[in-house]
């Protein structure tokens, strides 16, 4: 692909001088009667057979996208604790795997471990890593020994580079519900996701009574169809946080963090809250808001060393995820994310993070391109601009949980607010190359092929135009 | 004391509106040439003989004030781990205790541990926890057994009541240098101050390579000359933090979490970062700026449910510590308190705050009642207001440690600032009744009698006057 074209393009758009257009939409959509009802424990049984594994679910395990780490549950034994896997041979002429041996390796699990949370009591938990995997190479993977074994398969991305393109889908707040499993279904039918980016809350088991941590145990089998297939990047949520003195249950995240394995470590963070990876073109920092991010602390800390580290001629894509979002114009959950954005926002702008992905808030929204960093304390300076290196903010805790949908926007829209629609869907991010992506969001009610919202997003490293105007 | 006097000040000023008088100060004074110099390890020996027991210190250990922990470190064995105490006997006419026998109690260590930091390994550190005894009494205990026993002292508090006279002195980022130690022993000649209120930042071992953990063996013989005869109510400061990835060490605040422990279940808290104390006629919350406070996490929830239980006819005056501050007119760490005001100051406004001590910056500084929550995030009001519901910040992180003055002030002052001042010290709050404290800040370099920044204090639930006016 030939690097010259775009980079020509400024040259047309350079001296537009940056505006805000006041042309934000808020969808006259109106949803179908649609209850987000909880499907039942029953809705998700287990595979048959005696210890079979499940809740089998996959995310990058390296840096660099060469490593997998796969999880999974032995409900009645510790063993079998490794995983066997192999690359895929290529499709002889007869249509099936080449006659070749194909060579099996088998992985243990470095941690198996079983937790208990109030009266709970967890099945095994695994989680082994693989490592140094061929890049772009499809490999198929079993857990289970003997009776019931089960197989899957997953692709490995390109090699990072800067003009790869990649597709990733997003989800947030997805509960298990009928909107829930639709919104999944959805994005499942869709051939065109490679990766998906989960924007936190994740089960929703803390809506029930004791935090029936059942819960979790049904949304990792409802999950599976996905997320045993390609890698889910995790973001923690409030419901994450299962934090319950009076169940004497006072360690934060604690169901999430034994059930959800992430390679912080390789990123050089100190905690799994935060951490981030590069996956083809793009550079992934996941970041948590219900840590401490105040200055000196760790998160802070670890964000301050690792926003240089990002090379934008290696990976010109460089995305947030954040639970709270810092611009929703819903009146609920509205500014729970400004005690966060005071803090980050000048570094987001500084490094020209293109797009910072939300949930938390149970409908649709993207922002224009604005920063709110003028301010100190005395001048008064405290509004949203238009600005050209900012970040688009996208709020998608549109997944279909329990809770409902969050249909209370407050009016006027203002002008930060590019579309907001109180709906169910997911997105899906296509990469084009360095300088282009294209930006679709589905509603759950239209089929897959329906964009409720499409832009295209240009890179704020290599074509740092105002895409808003080129539509 | 009768209640009717205060009670018809309000007919005389009630119509008063709000106003920001400008009438804000920034001290002339000239501090003596006066480097903070660190004292030498050797400055601070240990107590002679063997494994004699050192590094005590006392602080609240329930949440009426009946109870104390004692804390100390024995370098050699792990034993004596317990402390004896007694009534202290009233004087008999030739001066002497009285003969009558004396009850002695023993108090086992609810906890003895060593723990290690990088290359260093501590002393035994021991609590003890003492509760259900006598208010307004005089306790002795003793530490140590055989050959090396150590003797000390303390007072208990009167039963919280609304007009019970109380005086607490207030330190903050105290280190160990000859200022530390100007400030120190200003304090101890002052005979008023009944119980230290410190706000974080102690001994700065971690200014030291490897974060030095000799230092905090130093600090605690420092302190000892006042912490072990009447409590100290501890707040983390960053300096607590002891984050040192590149040595291995990741857990945040582990030497401090481990020398000093505060009473924080006593008040339903499940971290000793934040939670609350009543003492006399005062209620005292601490929280932890480097600590998560989103909106849900578990010091978020904790201060929501905490705020509403404090009731002012039982304890008029509530303070709150917190290391860093959110008005604050020096350049040094401006606006890093940023992130927590924007969350909380609403509910300090609402439930009607005292007095918010912080630390941090390394001056002395006192703001005018004011607030800024008027602030949408499109209404641009973001501004401090004088307000009659809100707090006086007080910044007095000026104990005098080896990182040196901020002398760096914002020009012009802003008008949320009464008075500020480059020097270091120490300050003294008497609570006279439920409407009336009388606040004195004193300078190092002058007399203990001389008050480097004075002014009354009206109660905020009792009082809500603009004291500023009525000097």
């Amino acid at each position: 692909m030939s690097p010259v074209w775009w980079s020509l393009i400024p040259l047309f758009f350079f001296l537009q001088a940056p505006h805000l257009c006041n042309g934000g939409k808020t969808s006259t959509y109106v949803r179908k009667g649609e209850p987000a009802e909880e499907l039942s424990v029953e809705s998700f049984p287990p595979p048959q057979g005696y210890n079979a594994p499940e809740q089998v679910h996959i995310t990058q395990g390296d840096h660099e996208g060469r490593g997998v780490i796969i999880s999974w549950v032995t409900p009645e034994e510790k063993h079998p604790n490794w995983v066997r896997y192999w690359k895929a041979s290529v499709q002889g002429s007869n249509g099936k795997e080449a006659a070749t041996p194909i060579k099996r390796r088998r992985s243990f699990a470095y941690s198996s471990s079983v937790y208990k949370f109030y009266t709970y009591t967890s099945g095994f938990i695994h989680h082994a890593v693989i490592k140094d995997l061929e890049f772009n190479t499809t490999y198929k993977y079993e857990v289970g020994n003997g009776n019931v074994n089960r197989q899957f398969s997953f692709t490995t991305p390109p090699k990072p580079g800067p003009d790869v393109p990649y597709t990733f889908g997003i989800i947030g707040d997805l509960g298990q519900t009928k909107a829930s499993n639709q919104t999944l279904e959805h994005y499942v039918a869709n051939p065109k996701g490679q990766t998906m980016l989960f924007i936190g809350d994740l089960s929703y088991a803390d809506d029930h009574p004791n935090h029936n941590n059942v819960k979790w145990d049904t949304w990792g089998r409802f999950i599976e169809k996905s997320a045993a297939y390609q890698p889910w990047i995790w973001t923690a949520g409030n419901h994450e946080l299962d934090y319950a003195p009076y169940l004497g249950e006072t360690i934060p995240f604690k169901p999430y963090m034994e059930r959800f394995h992430v390679p912080y470590t390789e990123s050089q963070s100190t905690s799994p809250l935060w951490y981030s990876i590069k996956r083809a073109s793009a550079y992934i920092i996941v970041l948590s808001s219900y840590s401490a991010y105040g200055k000196y602390t760790p998160q802070y800390s670890w964000l301050e060393q690792e926003l240089p580290k990002v090379n934008r001629s290696e990976t010109p894509w460089l995305f947030v995820l954040v639970h709270s979002p810092w611009y929703n114009s819903n009146n609920y959950h509205y500014m729970e994310g400004e005690t966060m954005r005071v803090q980050f926002e000048p570094w987001f702008v500084k490094h020209k993070v293109d797009i910072v992905f939300a949930g938390h808030v149970h409908s649709y929204e993207r922002s224009e391109r604005v920063s709110n960093i003028a301010y100190n304390i005395t001048n008064g300076k405290s509004y949203p601009k238009r600005d050209l290196s900012a970040p688009i903010y996208i709020t998608i805790g549109d997944g279909g949980n329990i809770e409902g949908i969050a249909d209370n926007f407050s009016i006027p829209q203002p002008d930060y607010s590019a579309y907001r629609e109180a709906s169910f869907g997911h997105a899906v991010l296509e990469i084009k190359n360095r300088s282009h992506a294209y930006y679709t969001w589905h509603r759950n009610q239209d089929d897959a092929a329906v964009a409720g919202d499409a832009t295209w997003i240009y890179n704020r490293y290599w074509l740092p135009l105002d895409e808003s105007r080129h539509h």
